[in-house]
């Protein structure tokens, strides 16, 4: 015998990014902020200014990519259960990409899930990591490979917090911009060209037209079964990168800048791009001084790992390639062969 | 300014219960059979014997609640990730109800979420655990503190792994049973007042009826945030009693027969219940060996207890209580005295 468990139902997970100074906010419930010493020191004051809860306690986790890992979830999770936060208490995560996705996982497995609501201050979380609800850590096999989707109730994207930011981050953030540019709108692409980002009133544009992009990406597909895949452009090398670099040498957005750059010299070897466009690419980055080059020591291991990257199947790999600028190509039917003649490029 | 993030859609998470002998089943994905040494060494065989993929992998973690922790989870994912899982990949939890919660808790963060599949082979697991999607761990704080609601998407309940089953334990799943019963189904529970569960006709009939009444319990409410606490009638009490006695006393049903029949004394003490319905609850459980009383050795710290309950909110404990046979009241508004009063009741 055979009983059936209905399950379809409607869900909205929808919410808002507001993009303005920090409004003030009030919570009736527990509330912890997520942050990291170096956020806290630069802009916790501003943000306590600023906000009111029924109990408010501050977490801080160690700085960094290195430290997105399971020994920083449970000091989050301890400090939760050590002050008994219940099912309607909340999270705000109060810093970068790194504690957004942190700040994310905690909350989605606490218990089940709870709510979190995010308040990035770096470029890249602002454009990048606020929409779309993807949430995980690293482990010794690589980026992001235990994680869960998880919603934030609402984001506050506040320009106030750029002005600390160091121009390597800032770099980095742009790099992203770049990304959702090239892949899906030659319009905001040509806009980048001309505008200059270190300018405030630009900079928030760019912001807004970045998220737009990518939440549009993301209303469509939002646990990436299809084009959402489409924002890993410059992630599938990048991740390879950041992981034979132990997470050290480069940024999340340098990395990608690189990976960018590779996916392009692929899809030029495909024919999907003309060599112009790759050098405007290449020159859009280099105008934030991003890194557009990478010595690549073993091919054969680099290659190799691309198959544990979570985008990969069985015995293929993925790969986001742009045609021409503002639009983009899923593919993973790309012989080993022009792959590695690529890569080769790259090498010594 | 501000952008909406758009992501209303409609979620199919439906999946069918087949309750008979198990059928063949082939897979051309990688498949990860997580298990225990006793089941496998019990059933294994079995299982092997119906089942093909296109590469089989058997992950067996040790045996009993005491292990459905953090360190268990590390291990199975250290497998998926050697073995290099991908997004398609599937396991299928084999064993009770700790493995159950665990595979398809590993499965829920695996990669942001991959498929599994039950084949539960206890009672408990067969009418409790197959049904709902909770999935999670325990910690020194308590029982399934960290965890997600991740749906199967399918279970096999084949009577034949009863055979093998311990009094215990199957009276432990009775226990869960006649919880289905005496909160939504007065005729079903009529039915096990009559039946002799240990006639297979007769167990199968009121697996199939547990399961119904949860499923249809489960449908409305996905996610817990009304009518399916009921389900944790026992279990309020049942958790303080689990975690005071080490996860090691008392099976998990045995925990909740007991936390059933505080939850009845304090429903008579309301008025909730008559005196003589909840003498019919107690001979039920009686009937298959199931411990109906515990000797609460600190009242307070008992009570005390109750707040960490994941089910609790801020200063209020929920508790589940029986109106009569075949209905449930949910309230949080129990005065400490009253509760207090019942659990002296239960004391030296």
């Amino acid at each position: 015998m055979q009983v059936n468990i209905p399950l379809k139902q409607v869900v909205d997970n929808s919410y808002d990014i507001t993009i303005d100074t920090l409004p003030k906010l009030s919570y009736d419930t527990k509330v912890a902020i997520v942050t990291n010493p170096k956020v806290s020191g630069l802009h916790l004051g501003y943000l306590l200014s600023k906000i009111s809860a029924k109990e408010l306690y501050i977490i801080t986790v160690p700085d960094g990519e290195a430290y997105k890992n399971q020994a920083s979830i449970d000091l989050i999770l301890e400090s939760l259960f050590n002050h008994r936060f219940n099912r309607k208490s909340l999270l705000i995560a109060f810093g970068g990409g790194v504690i957004g996705d942190m700040t994310g996982y905690a909350s989605s497995i606490y218990q089940r899930g709870i709510d979190f609501v995010q308040i990035p201050t770096t470029l890249l979380s602002q454009v990048d990591a606020s929409v779309g609800g993807k949430t995980g850590i690293n482990n010794s096999y690589g980026k992001n490979l235990i994680g869960a989707f998880h919603q934030p109730r609402t984001v506050y994207i506040d320009p106030h917090f750029l002005t600390t930011l160091p121009s390597r981050e800032f770099g980095a953030g742009v790099a992203e911009v770049v990304k959702m540019a090239v892949t899906f709108n030659a319009d905001f692409f040509n806009y980048l060209e001309s505008a200059d980002l270190n300018d405030k009133k630009s900079l928030q544009e760019a912001i807004k037209q970045a998220v737009q992009t990518k939440a549009g990406v993301v209303a469509k597909d939002e646990k990436e079964h299809g084009l959402r895949a489409a924002l890993n452009y410059g992630h599938t090398f990048g991740h390879v990168i950041e992981n034979e670099t132990g997470y050290k040498k480069y940024l999340h957005g340098e990395a990608v800048a690189i990976g960018m750059v590779m996916a392009n010299a692929l899809a030029v070897k495909l024919g999907l791009m003309k060599e112009n466009e790759a050098d405007r690419v290449k020159d859009l980055l280099k105008k934030y001084d991003l890194p557009t080059s990478y010595t690549i020591e073993n091919v054969e291991s680099f290659y190799d790992a691309f198959f544990l990257d979570k985008k990969s199947s069985d015995a293929t790999i993925t790969f986001i390639l742009p045609v021409g600028i503002g639009d983009v190509k899923i593919t993973d039917s790309v012989a080993k062969e022009t792959v590695i003649s690529v890569l080769e490029g790259f090498s010594r």
